[in-house]
């Protein structure tokens, strides 16, 4: 039940991916209809349209920190920065949220570079 | 001062009950009258009456996934779970959140889902 | 483009409901496909299901004021007095909204009441 | 039911007051025991205790500005100076509330702010 | 003090940019060092830098329709439309903040869609 | 990357304290300009002002309480102990923060609790 209690050590996103793909398996077996709809326009909502999917994580990582939802940072900031975002991007993106939101916005912003720095030693894992 | 550092293997739930009764005890103790009133009346808010406790325990439940707090989930799913709500039931309530709440929600449906499984294995211990 | 300038005296609910209605149908017309999707999961959220409409709209008020949105209450109201819930039960849920989300809630308390007289009034327009 | 039609130049403070005051009056006659309990239990959160009333009032402001509801925020700025603090004072509090709650607090700020001119234009009636 | 009185038949953007104008003047006239630094920062956070202004007024608009905000909603739309976003950039971002922030979004919604249709109005002055 | 991983017991304020201090400084040294400057803006708000920096800390905490996180409110009341308030005047705010917050802030009221014990149990190390 624990996230980070499997005895190997693993950093916290693993654990976090891990526990996310688990229980979405778990949530979409109940097979309700209204959340499996929910899900996959969830999950469309940030495929190229209009505006192109590189674009959409950014909002999406906005509005998690703004709302202020440290498994929506995670999620929305692994996408980002597999879709290329530097890092000076993100933290001009994360500027908008912090001055949005405000210091109450700051734990997720410390939450949410952390994360970074553990995206970019999984990208760079002999530094 | 940790929940689950109890040495012996314990779920998360009765680390959460017994924080939260060791804390609620805790706070009454400090004899402030208004946060004193405010629990009781917290209480009571659920009680049987112009609508029933099961009715108010859903409403309280539905609340707090969309407030977004994974401890006032919990409370309130141990009710609903224990007043004779099913699962069926219990995933359409929280459809509601998450259709009202939106995306941000769903790591907390995880958790509530969690929650729902740890309290169902307790109700039938041998599986 | 503003919401009672149509020169007849009427209430604000029969604005609201042609706002309401006319901005939806210009949203839906927009033809996003995600958009369109959401607008109808949103309403089948409330159909019958493993919990009745009924419930589910009772779902819908608490949440909308828990998350203080005028226009969601008077959606929610509306569909709970014509499911009929009596005042009693619907002062009942309004406490649960109170307490779990605090005196932030008591001006879209006073709202809702308001909304609530509003509709009693149009069921008995002879008053 | 519009809160500003009453045919007489009013400013929406008096207009205001006057809502807050029929809709309080509408609510406790509906006689729900654990309303009518808040209510009372919220009045008297601000009453002289272990830290003062003004101080109490003050906090209540900031609370109110970074939920960022301006019903709230009117009805603490009142009292706030009623019991005596300068405009230096408040738009410190202000400053607070715009710090941690972020731009988002500013279409509050400037609804605070123009409340506060409302109310030093009644305590100064001949300018 | 009313934002709609003036007597000219004037729409609501024309009356919220001059309401903000006035009350934005009228905070930092007060001359509070903190509020101008901050007023400072919110406006240079939109500027060019890693992240073009264009994308960050998006970022802007999605984080004011999550965190349910009008005033800052028709902020940035007004931004956004000047720098260039077609109407189906505008949807496509605007379902970003409909999934993550939910149906309680939509009142905002329909009112970020007025203000759109509001704007292109005023483009197109002959329609 | 864990907070409470350091081998020796630590309580966990001194964790908090470090994470803090750590991320903090990693989130600076990224130079952001607008992020720095709204950190130094952060730490100037509390100052004294027209409102002295006691005064602020409360407003602070407060306001973190409502906001509910749960970071927020340990820096707080670190400050708030040092800068001398008694128990019953924290409690005091703090009941004011339960009241315009509701029940969804009592988590929270038994995290700030249970640091404030910490807190106390520092100065006093003997007990």
């Amino acid at each position: 039940m624990e996230r980070e209690k499997h005895g190997v050590p693993e950093d916290r996103l693993t654990a976090f991916e891990a526990y996310r793909a688990r229980m979405n398996r778990r949530i979409l077996e109940a097979d309700h209809l209204g959340i499996k709809r929910f899900f996959h326009l969830d999950e469309t909502a940030y495929h190229d349209g209009a505006l192109d999917r590189k674009t959409k994580e950014l909002l999406g990582l906005v509005a998690s920190m703004v709302l202020r939802c440290n498994d929506c940072i995670d999620y929305h900031l692994i996408n980002c920065v597999r879709l290329g975002f530097s890092d000076e991007e993100l933290f001009d993106a994360m500027n908008v949220a912090l001055i949005v939101g405000g210091s109450i916005v700051i734990p997720h912003l410390r939450h949410a570079v952390e994360t970074l720095d553990l995206l970019r030693a999984r990208e760079n894992p002999t530094e």
